[in-house]
């Protein structure tokens, strides 16, 4: 098994487990949380992929969210990976919490150091659904992406670009178009470089113009309160962009929520039944 | 007001709260998770206090558990103080997990230097009660408490000997019989001395044969494969006491889990509806 079992603890009938493994987009050991409902004792499941935020490891959607309930009741699975390699030892890779570890914007790089191996998008898109369908009791052909923040951002851009694979998207404060804010702008131009042409394949408005979606309405969750929505997330650019493009949106603006996963835990369910429903009929 | 707030995030409808404030029992600035359900907005509202185990600050069970979806749903608040002093700056206050700073084991210290602030027993039972009632809409006649491991003993002893202010209890794992485990001989002989006597009036067995419970079914959650269970937890003893002294206890071994908050995840919900059930009707 290509998998080494880091932790497993039962939770609502089911388990949560933590896996390590080596990456050969990465070059390093990466983990990844999977929660497997009770349902997979029985035969192969839908699965859904968490994707997580600035600083995040594997470890709190797992801890923080209480999406496990939910999971076990619908019968999917959750992967949750991390959010960059860790331990490269690039110049700079420790200085921000915004760049470098923690902050992989799930793209692969093109800048040296950092195309040696901050290639999340390549590892989230292809590496880890491929390996986990190798090792867990999942079905690919049931298929969902969700995330939060940064971890939204990629979420949309990998489903807008593997449709294929991803047959349902949901976001929770993402960060949608990071040509356009403070936040993508540092973290294209370090891993991308200048030009902005190519920082368009990893812009989440760009992509609804450019490829549009035929799968269900793109599902997002964003708080009224939430610290970074004027500067970082600019929801009403997405909301521009499914307009011109005729991609359904559901965007829910939610009263008084922040950024935190106070707000995730809130409606995570919500999500999770939304993806399950999706995910029923397809394959 | 006494209490400074930390910080608020909306969550479920409630608000979920961290508290400050100058404790005179401990001596020291003291933080506390509050949760208030959306029905605290109308009126007072009955009020559970969460006692967190070995280790844990304020911010475990906040983060962990996902007890604010049921709490939003009974309309209960929960009060989550930390588990000990800190920054008193006694010798060997940081050394070991299980004694010192985040080991308070709920009791009042008779041995110096411990004496002076290792008061989490008053603390819990008295100082943090009133404040929490003068303070916050809530019932201090609908009140009760519950917790885990070291907190599971807490929540057990302080209500034993309180039964008029903390009408219903329950605990996850609970440290059942500090006096007859190392996690309890080395923090009762630590705190109180030598004389085996005084530690009685922090051991649960032996206050379930002193002083009897009227209240409802004490309700204890245990893991069956709980990495403690047989060195530290020890639930067959407080059967025993239970059926010596005619107190009933309801008692749920649960195959396959552990000691971790997936535990107390699964089954919180279920302990929040037995308290609300009883506090429905007390006061």
């Amino acid at each position: 098994m290509a998998l080494e079992q880091v932790s497993a603890n039962k939770c609502f009938g089911g388990t949560q487990f933590v896996y390590r493994h080596d990456s050969h987009e990465t070059g390093t050991s990466m983990r990844f949380g999977a929660y497997l409902p009770p349902q997979a004792q029985a035969g192969k499941v839908p699965v859904l992929y968490w994707l997580s935020g600035l600083t995040c490891t594997e470890e709190n959607f797992i801890v923080k969210a209480g999406a496990q309930r939910v999971a076990a009741e619908l019968g999917v699975a959750i992967i949750a990976p991390d959010t960059s390699p860790r331990g490269l030892g690039y110049p700079g890779e420790d200085d921000s919490y915004d760049f470098g570890t923690g902050a992989g914007f799930y793209l692969d790089a093109t800048e040296a150091p950092w195309s040696g191996g901050y290639r999340m998008y390549s590892y989230v898109a292809e590496e880890l659904p491929a390996l986990v369908a190798d090792e867990l009791p999942v079905d690919p052909a049931r298929c969902g992406i969700l995330g939060h923040s940064m971890g939204g951002h990629g979420a949309l851009t990998i489903a807008l670009k593997n449709p294929q694979r991803f047959r349902s998207v949901s976001a929770f404060s993402p960060i949608v178009a990071p040509m356009h804010v403070p936040w993508g702008q540092k973290a294209l131009g370090g891993y991308l470089g200048p030009d902005r042409e190519s920082w368009k394949a990893y812009d989440t408005t760009e992509l609804v113009r450019s490829r549009g979606w035929k799968g269900p309405p793109l599902l997002v969750e964003q708080g009224d309160a939430d610290q970074f929505l004027a500067d970082g997330l600019r929801p009403e650019l997405l909301e521009q962009a499914c307009r011109d493009a005729g991609v359904p949106l559901t965007l829910n603006m939610r009263e008084g929520y922040d950024h935190s996963y106070f707000f995730i835990a809130t409606f995570i369910a919500d999500h999770l039944r939304y993806h399950a429903a999706h995910l029923q009929t397809a394959g």
